[in-house]
């Protein structure tokens, strides 16, 4: 790993850090989801697609090989679904495309991965299960030469200390109204568009699938309690000398599960600005059918209290995921939350992200970060 | 331990459980508090005086042996402070006295935990640095039976499942403007009087010192922070038979550091009402001297937001912690914070919990769970 390894990539296994290998460096990528196609349950493996593309050279699913990524997951082009890793001509590592509630692993990928490390491919995972775990794994690897690296393990044992950031640095947290609904897309697509426009913006990874996309980040998930406001503020720390930082959310304040998450790094991150993401048409909480959503008024007024604890903050703008709608449906809707929160919105996969990158200039000017 | 060891008392070494030890029996304890006399650095040791008062027969403290600990600490009578474990009669536990925020064990301490290890008498610890991955320590706890119990150590992985639990039960927890104001302290006191008036209220303990005290509980703060919610979500089902849980709650929905933890808890024990737990004359967070407080009326608005997401609950009443202001202060005080925000108050350590056990009643049958 990096030599800023514990602060801003905690994730990687001993072996990893001993390697100096980066999760950055792979050009060969096998994406493993067996079984897991659906939008929800392959998350990863879409990210990866979407923002690693040219590094991902093939899907590894028995149930859908000899499909192209795009006629499975509805992404990725002409990337090839393969059926195993004899298929593909060397890939560097095996990546685990799959981010499921209390991240365990299904059983039913263990075979790829056995193949993998036997093959002396390095396995990648985001679960909570970690590979270095396994006894019988870490044994084959440790003959192959393989490396095991679980994203969500680490060992952040800092308290937040309210530290003064770079005065120069704005930083923008991308919040939701549920799981799964586009706060990492949106805080990519952001931050790739004022780069385009030559912004110095970073994108901050928060989950494993941020991490496996930027090559690091905090799993603030797999943090201890006590630590997670605090392992934030250490990666924007480790980054203010950006002008502009977009910091992946998590969960929601409200979420029955996650919120201690979302809090502890809402305040970790201590953002000028916060982009507001939901999915249209959804109205419960994913996994958590009989738990409805809150309005995104009510969501916008809690988030804006708690994200001021330290100096005004507001919700700049709306990121709506319109997956479920379709391009008419999205115009009314966007017209329709418009007009409710008197906000910046778009769908960023059909508009674009210029609009939330204006917003994100915008405020940037008036606290006076930006030119 | 007990057969509920995986859900209420998650935290003890595999050593303890085989021999299914629980922290409740044991009756000759020493705590250790080597040289950390404060009120705020002694606070674990000033807890187990006072609410296993009983179950402690001395401090072991070498910079302020041979006086009482009444002397030493402002609690305890005529319980002694000695100099080394020699100096009492057959101890059945070591108890590590303090709770730093970090969890780190001072150096100064592992003389004493060292000889009470070699002379196989049993040691407990809340800290963050476990007893049980000092390699020395385990070799030494081996040969002489010893057992290293680490109150902080768990293994919880269950995400929260907004939960239905039993209409009868009534959750009362208590909140606070910062760490170390009252909050085990007002939830314990008040539970006792509950009981004194023959009701059945169940104490449920959330931090190692608590823990320590009742035997049982979750060490919330050193579970992984996407089982926040989760763990605590359990520990009330695992005991929501009782009439009225007081549940004992964490930092502060703004504190910087751990608001993380705060909101976890709050949302995994949804509670009907809550107690808002202040020091007088605290204006800025203990630690964190930058860090103004805010104020009570503030805090108030932000605690029943938060815990209104599955029904409307309330703050019924102020618990003032007095320590640094005299009787009379304390009286004008209490007046001017009862006008501010309409509510119950009194400071529990002169007072009593008694006005505080009566709002809980009148909750209790305001929502239908007391007669």
């Amino acid at each position: 790993m990096s030599t800023t390894n514990d602060i801003s990539c905690s994730s990687t296994t001993v072996a990893a850090r001993r390697t100096e290998v980066t999760l950055a460096d792979y050009r060969r990528i096998v994406v493993l989801t067996e079984g897991h196609t659906t939008p929800f349950s392959a998350k990863t493996a879409i990210g990866l697609l979407r923002f690693r593309g040219s590094d991902v050279i093939a899907i590894l699913d028995s149930e859908t090989a000899g499909q192209t990524t795009q006629q499975a997951l509805g992404h990725g082009g002409e990337t090839p679904v393969v059926a195993s890793l004899s298929d593909v001509e060397a890939p560097d590592a095996l990546f685990i495309g799959i981010s499921p509630a209390g991240g365990r692993l299904p059983p039913q990928m263990k075979a790829a991965i056995h193949d993998a490390v036997q093959h002396g491919i390095d396995v990648v995972s985001g679960l909570h299960d970690h590979l270095i775990e396994d006894p019988q794994l870490r044994s084959i690897a440790e003959e192959s030469g393989a490396r095991l690296i679980d994203v969500r393990r680490n060992d952040l044992r800092e308290t937040a200390k309210h530290a003064t950031f770079r005065e120069g640095c704005l930083r923008i947290h991308t919040v939701g109204h549920d799981c799964s609904v586009g706060k990492m897309f949106t805080a990519l697509e952001v931050q790739r568009e004022l780069v385009k426009r030559q912004h110095d913006a970073e994108f901050l990874a928060t989950g494993q699938t941020g991490i496996m996309i930027a090559g690091q980040g905090i799993p603030i998930d797999s943090v201890v309690s006590d630590f997670v406001n605090g392992s934030i503020e250490r990666l924007v720390q480790a980054h203010q000398d950006h002008d502009i930082l977009l910091v992946e959310g998590q969960g929601s304040i409200v979420h029955p599960a996650y919120s201690a998450v979302t809090l502890g790094l809402l305040h970790g991150c201590a953002p000028h600005g916060l982009i507001l993401c939901y999915e249209a048409t959804r109205t419960n909480t994913k996994g958590l059918d009989h738990v409805p959503l809150k309005s995104l008024s009510e969501l916008k007024t809690l988030y804006e209290a708690l994200a001021s604890s330290r100096f005004p903050a507001e919700v700049i703008g709306v990121s709506m995921n319109g997956r479920r709608i379709s391009a008419e449906e999205a115009e009314v809707e966007k017209q329709k939350v418009a007009a409710e929160l008197g906000l910046p919105m778009c769908d960023v996969y059909r508009d674009g992200p210029g609009i939330l990158a204006d917003a994100v200039l915008a405020l940037g000017k008036k606290v006076g970060t930006c030119d």
